[in-house]
């Protein structure tokens, strides 16, 4: 089968011939309908030292998908051959004091499809059962193909309330699209989106139509988000962006008694100012990383069921598994939504 | 001034011609600019054990309105004259343990305007200063008399989630048309709505577009609830009927580890099968009374600040504070919205 | 083997040979070390309707145990022969909602052992994987044998908070016992003990030494407690007895915004005074049962580790398994604590 | 009377003779029973920039005490002349948003006795009637003048779950030390102390008996713990200290959706490693700050009452107020628990 697979400790990828996987007793094997970009496949494909630290060339990188079954372990129960699935990228151990716990999302001993074993940018995948949440049959691949991504952001939404709640999101990218549209169906009062790609922050309209929207190369975020609040700051802040300085103002914008949501992943250390803004304001903080296994993906159900939000439109871009590279060097530009390759 | 007074321990209350009272130094005048008829003013009026427990004639009635400042005693701070406010009917004591934790709502020592002491349908009323809510000064005052049982309804809901929750409400009075307005606009993902009057479902749809309306009378509420969600049940069950067989509904229709949150007074003892729609469910059970001073009346401003919801259509009936009688035997009705009296 | 059947649909059972069964791929083979007798193999033995319903006779009962593990099914990871292991009685169907969010414990299509499936009085048990607690294989199984029923008390207790409060507890069977010892450690600031019988009221002191003791036969237990809280009520009230009358009492002791948690399963329907006891105080009321797949069992472990709290005490009665009929005979006296029966 | 005045903007204060001040309506007058020496004390004698910013000289300072009401404003309720009352230092404005939710002590206009308004380093001292906590008379006024800072350490403890959970606590000084004994009664696990002062290291035995004493200038104190927990780390992280490497530590132990309380006061912006210790692991992270009103107090004197947890050994020195100099150069040494000082 075709494969996009990191050869080398080097930086690029290539596309290849490579055997079809066999499924283990507890596997499946799909047939990939729809995989997506995501920015730790940028990072493979460059080869920082993020991906350095991680990734054991030979290997297909990419994770999140959706497939058709077309084989099941002699194990697994309640998936058939035929079912449409979206993949749960993170394997958890199912032993560990976390997976005991209700909390596999942050298993002690995670492995992660793409990063530790063979991803879905390739024809066929081979998947653990426990990573498969089965979609009607009828449902778009390409919805399932952002499921993964968009938990990201719910899970992140949902570590606290939202609904009738002033909130500002930092990062705008696919992630942080979905999360807007998430939270503007949720029920929030206000919203601040903050975003430095022009491209990005004109998507959000569709997301969130009555959002604020703050260009932080343009505008002070936080002076514009603590004046619109009559300096109270809101209710909650998000933050999807990763960057040190968003992360400073998702702190100095969040009132009193109020929530801040760490989603993005800074890759080094930032610098925060506890005592006026976390320590004399109570302010709750929660970290957040990928998505409950399953309760962010019934909620996510949940709201497509209730019509009230579609997560469709951060698609952008569309093209064959062969013209990866290309894909990958669009969503570096951050000139994208999520871009899907097909196999 | 005029004002409709229970003279008497029997049945009945007249229009007559009072004293305007003395604020003391902690409380403000208000000259009453739209009040709201309540069902507890319809057991003023009737006479039943329950007010002949609690009311001590001659008193003046009535408690739900809006009002204009026209003195302030001298120990009230941030209430000037001239202010439009809305009032909150629960006087805590302000010392007992409750209130010294911020559940002031359920004040150990709880007085209750119209109740324990004289009320606002008068041209003027005396209300303490912790008993009011600053509105806008352009606010309309109908809107203002209606935020006190809308703030029931509210409290109510917001014991738990509701933003992607399947959320049954049982009676759809003026407070349960509020609470699904509210539910709505706060993201639950489907709703039911169970009321006997088939003039109180009809209005339903204003306020909560997509519900499903069920009447009690003419179906099984729970098979119908239950057969909708699969044989689940609802994430959320609230009673705000007070009925016992509406209760039990709520009961049986709440799934596995749901939420059912009771506002609804019964008038007697409820049975309940505690075994199966309890323990077995590991059900989460709230009672739920007034408002929470004042983080109710603040979500109440957040959602109408928001735009998301506008509580007014619920007013069905406006007439002057001499045609009383009339009203309270329109809602005695059950005929009606919220029917508004003007001094 | 050796093991107790309930041959017919009738009251009574045998001792009797029959085959040692074969584990599953996902099973293990336990030696049974030692077992407990639970009320629900009382009503087994009586063959009420409540037994009716569910036994389908013949079949093996009994379902609190240790084991040492003799035989692995090919499937299973984490649990070798040798293992000394504690049973959990609930087995999930690992795929449904609850299943799927963390809550197993309440899966919607549970089965339980020694209910549905041959059970553990018998000299071997065929146990799930997925229901097995690995103990240190220097545990004293007797420990291990009452895992379970100690887990019932503690998943009822952090329902809420415990640490601080006053709380009245509601039925001192040997599950009571078991929980007025955890709720001691957990540094409740002040305990009522209410149980009929004088036997086991006269061991409380054992779990939790400054209890206040109640015994309902003899006085108002609802009318001691709230005169011993200034009329206020406890902060927490737990029914671990099932009992109607004690049911009523826990929600009249409650203090306003405090929590009920029920346990104890009522055999008939339950009449409640909801205005004045629940909605009025704004209670906050807990269904619990079984225990948190794997939670609870944590919780256990921590309190046995710290050395704060010793069950053992509540075992009261040793012997062997062929005189089951004495020991169900005298749990049923309710002049017991706990018994423990040697295969 | 005597009292002891920071009279210009520099380094010291002196001891003077000044007005009896003259208490308004909402206000008590105490004379002060016994004083205690806090940290922000230190700094209104030492004169950094912290302090410079907030202190106006001339004026009274310190803020720890306890008293009898010799005066009474007249509209004070419930407080009555010979009452002993220990004082809440935070003075809510009583209207704002926080007040008005239940969040009094973050408040948006807090005033700080001793810092804002003349303090209780003093013979008498003029206190809201807000700001006073009732003792019963016959209680040790020594008591009385710790339960401030004591209240720092158990607001900070109950901002989640402490029973049955393993805590390390950075910096064992006098608030350190009385949430240690707090955290021992509330039926924690297993403990940590980390401190760098073998002196105060030496108390925690008398607080927390079981604790494990780490010297971070002796032993790295994230390294010791992880050890002690199996690489896991603890469930909870409570920092006292305020020193930046102490919250690094905090952070770098806490186990996967553990809790971490930031109670101490860094002088200036700590870096923190956000991905790993926060993003990664769910952590969740709580800001605290002063007391709640009133529900710390209560906690503290249900603990009291509880006779599981006894302050008092948290002073070490008693002198005379004239010698206020020595006591806060003795303070600054960190070789002392609770200083009093008597009026």
């Amino acid at each position: 089968m075709k494969a996009v697979v990191k050869e080398k400790a080097a930086p690029g990828a290539r596309l290849m011939d490579v055997d079809v996987p066999a499924p283990g007793p507890r596997d499946v094997l799909i047939k990939v309908k729809a995989a997506a970009i995501c920015g730790t496949d940028i990072h493979i494909m460059e080869w920082p030292p993020f991906a350095q630290a991680r990734i054991k060339p030979p290997m297909i990188f990419g994770h999140e998908c959706s497939g058709e079954v077309v084989k099941v372990g002699d194990q697994v129960k309640n998936i058939a051959v035929g079912d449409l699935v979206a993949v749960e990228t993170h394997i958890p151990d199912e032993t560990c004091f976390m997976c005991q716990t209700g909390l596999q999302h942050i298993c002690e001993k995670m492995a992660i499809i793409g990063v530790h074993v063979d991803g879905v940018f390739a024809e066929y995948a081979k998947i653990p059962a426990v990573c498969c949440w089965k979609l009607a049959r009828d449902t778009n691949p390409d919805l399932g193909a952002i499921l993964e991504p968009w938990g990201v952001a719910v899970n992140g939404i949902l570590k606290g309330e939202v609904n009738n709640r002033t909130v500002a999101v930092f990062g705008c990218g696919p992630i942080g699209l979905m999360g807007l549209g998430s939270i503007h169906a949720w029920g929030a009062s206000k919203i601040f989106a903050v975003e430095p790609s022009e491209m990005r922050l004109s998507m959000v309209p569709q997301f969130a139509p009555d959002a604020v929207l703050i260009n932080p190369a343009k505008d002070n975020a936080a002076k514009v988000i603590l004046d619109a609040t009559g300096g109270r700051g809101v209710d909650v802040s998000i933050d999807i962006s990763g960057n040190p300085r968003a992360i400073q103002a998702a702190f100095e914008v969040v009132r009193r008694a109020g929530r801040v949501t760490l989603v993005g992943l800074p890759s080094e250390p930032v610098t925060l100012e506890l005592t006026a803004n976390v320590i004399y304001k109570e302010a709750r903080v929660f970290g957040s990383t990928g998505r409950m296994m399953w309760q962010t993906w019934y909620e996510m159900q949940n709201l497509m069921d209730s019509g009230k939000f579609d997560p469709m439109p951060v698609i952008t871009h569309r093209m064959p598994l062969a013209d990866f590279a290309k894909g990958i060097e669009l969503a570096q530009s951050g000139k994208a939504g999520k871009i899907l390759l097909y196999p």
